[in-house]
């Protein structure tokens, strides 16, 4: 199932305002409520061609981990973290597919980051070992951890290189079918292949970072976990189209723009 | 004018959802809505002593300043930044007045950092130097950052050791009528001061908080932002009771709990 987040193109045809779907062939048939909750498949379907998808969540928290792959670790120069390098992403740097990713003036260096992203189903906190931590999981979807190289490394605290307006593109939608245990991660900019690996590569897989996180945060429906990038990661200038590609869920796309 | 954010201690007599209201004397006036959007004064009044107040604000997100006080830079072993250090805490982290802070297994030393926090209430970006920062913050109350001293520094990145569940004591309320240039902002553990600090040592201002901030994310109304504390954090053990005071604003108390 493909469930996303959109908005009628035409406000004449219908509400404008946003709602949650199913994805089914060129069409989205709406539902009521959020995926999260208690919800119904609505009577309107809408041609794909004919809504505006948004970012397919809306989280309470963005939780990123770093340097989970290996060889990303080493292409940045630092050794692999004894335990997941977790970090947070605000909820105002969050744009859906084809929006743009908007290059602040402060920085002189921005990269791209495609990760697979882990959309939290059902509240979740302390889980236990024998618990099945992907349970918690309502599916999964494709994000960008945009990111300003210069200001990471010289503020050393993540947050501002990470938190800009527009840093963290999510989607296409959610796909709630897939074993996340070795599906391909890319990213392509302009056509050309910068990132690739697979997720068997993870040093800390999915389930461990749902329970790993439950432990200290508690997980709201709706919450995001981007698991960290592959590496190949590399710049961004005014003009590029950015694509995060993962195998069994989908593609986002973004336009890069400079600054405002 | 004093915000808060409560709900009726005995259902019985009244809706349990939580709902915000105006304190005043020994009573709180119902308002309907939110303090950041369009709201009226409601007629019911419930006496103080019969409601549970909860922290006054449900922010998209809670952006910290870290050594905004050279005194407390300089506790720390640290030099004072060139340029304001942010980070941020998860709004699972946040508790009310009252609530229990837990001390997590993970962390051998837990400290209190009392500050004073701004609330946003009206969306605000890419703020000018000529526009009125403070005009975009409804009012102020106080935050304790508790902090596992020992995560924080071994993990680098602060999200782990201030993003714990119950890390985050926020309230009683949101005072609207306050100068926050030279308030005094103290905490007290069991009844012994142990920090105290006027704002006017701050090294980033409010206002200069507010514009910065606001050119790299996009506030939100409810969103917080703590604006650092002053020198004497210490630790915190089960059983203790800590207490922010911040002059003008109020008192915000909270007990200190074992792991779960």
């Amino acid at each position: 199932m493909k469930i996303c987040r959109y908005v009628v193109r035409d406000a004449a045809s219908g509400s404008a305002s946003p709602r949650y779907g199913l994805i089914e062939g060129e069409n989205v048939i709406e539902i009521s409520g959020a995926p999260w909750g208690p919800w119904s498949r609505g009577s309107r379907s809408t041609r794909l061609d004919d809504v505006q998808l948004l970012a397919p969540a809306e989280p309470t928290k963005i939780v990123c981990i770093g340097r989970n792959y290996a060889a990303h670790a080493a292409e940045m120069g630092n050794e692999v973290p004894k335990e997941p390098l977790m970090f947070l992403k605000p909820p105002s740097s969050i744009i859906g597919p084809e929006e743009a990713i908007v290059l602040p003036k402060y920085s002189q260096r921005v990269e791209h980051e495609g990760e697979l992203a882990l959309v939290i189903g059902r509240r979740c906190s302390q889980l236990g070992d024998a618990e099945d931590a992907l349970s918690f999981v309502v599916g999964y979807t494709c994000l960008n951890d945009v990111t300003a190289r210069d200001l990471q490394k010289s503020d050393v605290q993540f947050t501002r290189g990470k938190g800009f307006d527009t840093f963290c593109p999510v989607g296409p939608y959610i796909e709630t079918a897939l074993d996340p245990s070795n599906v391909l991660v890319e990213a392509h900019v302009n056509g050309a292949r910068r990132q690739s690996g697979v997720t068997s590569l993870m040093i800390y897989p999915p389930a461990f970072l749902v329970r790993w996180i439950s432990r200290m945060m508690t997980l709201m429906p709706g919450d995001i976990i981007a698991t960290g990038t592959p590496a190949g990661v590399g710049p961004l200038v005014a003009g590029d189209t950015v694509v995060v590609t993962i195998g069994g869920v989908g593609v986002l796309r973004n336009p890069v723009q400079a600054p405002a």
